[in-house]
């Protein structure tokens, strides 16, 4: 891994994935006790930064393994991004789901025109049934977030975070990334190595999923006990991978989280002050800026949202209790 | 009016106003029958359009004229719009709301530092409580619409609209937009019949509120019915303005109305498959281009999403009722 990689992906995602904003509000500085920056990566294609991982992947294949198609597994936004991702480039695409995903996620990855694959998330291994569906069709697997052109893909949001947060005259500032299995944090923080040396990024897990935070402090990789039952369902994964876990060991502060009631709470300020749907997981980070303001340094705080596909009850509840 | 003071008004806004992105969503394509692309304004500063208007407006007045402070009528977006462009230039600002508008829209300008008069929708005459305001304190008076430099800062959208279509590969299109007073619609008809003349604009307004589509059809300004009892009362003005009717009656072609229940629909499909929160009347435009296909020529549409200021609870209904 390495940031000539991630600059090879964008220039492949270029006119396909949409460049995010950066989002603000005075209200959210308010709350926050500092400057709040927001990349709303709920804008992004299908609704996450997923596709930019996705598109990254489907793109670097040859045009051979292209032609046979590809498979994925995911909670729903990775599903959702290599669906589209394989659609454009008219490859084959078999997607591998929990069967507890939120329904709005396996319609739409179904509508996308994916072949989708349904398991058991307490009783399955998904890897182990990915890897033989695979073999069996002759697909290429592109893993959710331990595979480097997935990273690279994701790391093309930190690139526009340089970017973007130079253009906004902010050198400085600590960078809060919602985190599963840590492809995209691992990617935003060598774009920002490479790019905005003075820019630290932080992971933001949901409490009792803090498997990054934990290994963080650790110095080794540690599982989750559970892996159902949070709202967080996007970002909650069994530990971080094996290539992004020392990129984030070398590179990010100490990890941060947040209860889910923050997190809907977070998704409520900004239906109110910046009009963008974020889904639970993809706001961990927006709550800790808001929430957790003395774990952070600095004047100024940029904050990715990660995904913006809730089902509308969840989301009506989250308006309903916290919106002001 | 004309192209000069759009540009001008963009050269002005550089580095205040957010230069807001197209979205799409292949689900939104189905829909429509067509390519849809919507330019989310709900995104903006203050969370419309109007905040474009409010700094072009601000920003040109004179150094004295802005120490004496400025006074806006709306209800409410504009208010917002005038109230934080006034406050980054240091300059007083009162507001005078109707005191049927959303309470979400009457306490965010208040705490973006305005003082706020409120009056009778139904039987103040907003025009004359405004000029008397003016004149006793010496306020600049800064009209919804009808004013060239709130038009030449809404244009800035659509040299905006310009650019980015050209980007993605369209030269030719119906161009949708929510109209009240025509600010937004004419400052966008005027850009685009300078930047991009293969584009035509359409005023989209709710159900019996009109007046648009009735004064482009009679050639001459006819005057809605009644002014109250609209959920998308962002957009709705007694009539169009002296100075905004006749650009559109040049550049315009046939108005469109929906109903509101349409528009509820729409604000549920961006929820879904945009991820941008839109406000009744924000969101004509979009249900015009989703569900009166009909109407509309060609094999691409842009949608102007002109705001996302909605109380939690009509937003939550809308969900309710129409969510995918």
């Amino acid at each position: 891994m390495n940031i000539g990689m991630i600059e090879a992906a964008a220039a492949r995602l270029k006119g396909h994935a949409l460049r995010t904003p950066l989002l603000s509000s005075p209200f959210l500085d308010e709350i926050a006790g500092r400057r709040v920056l927001v990349k709303p990566e709920c804008l992004q294609q299908t609704g996450s930064f997923k596709f930019r991982g996705g598109w990254s992947a489907v793109s670097a294949l040859s045009p051979e393994a292209r032609a046979r198609g590809v498979i994925a597994y995911s909670s729903g936004n990775h599903a959702q991004g290599v669906a589209q991702a394989a659609r454009e480039h008219g490859a084959p695409c078999v997607i591998l789901m929990p069967a507890d995903a939120p329904r709005v996620k396996i319609a739409n990855t179904r509508a996308l025109g994916a072949e989708v694959v349904l398991y058991d998330r307490a009783t399955g291994d998904r890897d182990a049934i990915g890897a033989a569906l695979a073999e069996d069709r002759g697909l290429t697997l592109i893993k959710p977030f331990d595979e480097p052109q997935v990273i690279a893909g994701q790391g093309t949001a930190g690139l526009e975070i340089a970017e973007q947060a130079a253009e906004a005259g902010v050198a400085g500032a600590e960078v809060l990334v919602p985190c599963g299995g840590g492809g995209l944090t691992s990617g935003i923080a060598l774009a920002l190595e490479a790019k905005a040396p003075g820019m630290r990024v932080r992971t933001v897990e949901p409490e009792g999923f803090d498997d990054a935070r934990r290994s963080l402090a650790s110095g080794r990789i540690e599982r989750n006990a559970r892996l159902s039952g949070s709202l967080c369902d996007a970002i909650v994964t069994p530990e971080p991978g094996r290539i992004t876990f020392p990129i984030l060991a070398r590179l990010c502060g100490p990890g941060l989280a947040v209860t889910e009631d923050q997190a809907l709470a977070a998704m409520a300020a900004a239906f109110a002050r910046l009009h963008v749907v974020i889904e639970p997981g993809g706001a961990v980070a927006l709550a800790a800026a808001l929430y957790h303001p003395g774990e952070i340094a600095g004047d100024t705080v940029i904050v990715v949202a990660s995904g913006g596909n809730v089902d509308a009850e969840v989301y009506r509840k989250a308006l309903e209790r916290f919106a002001p």
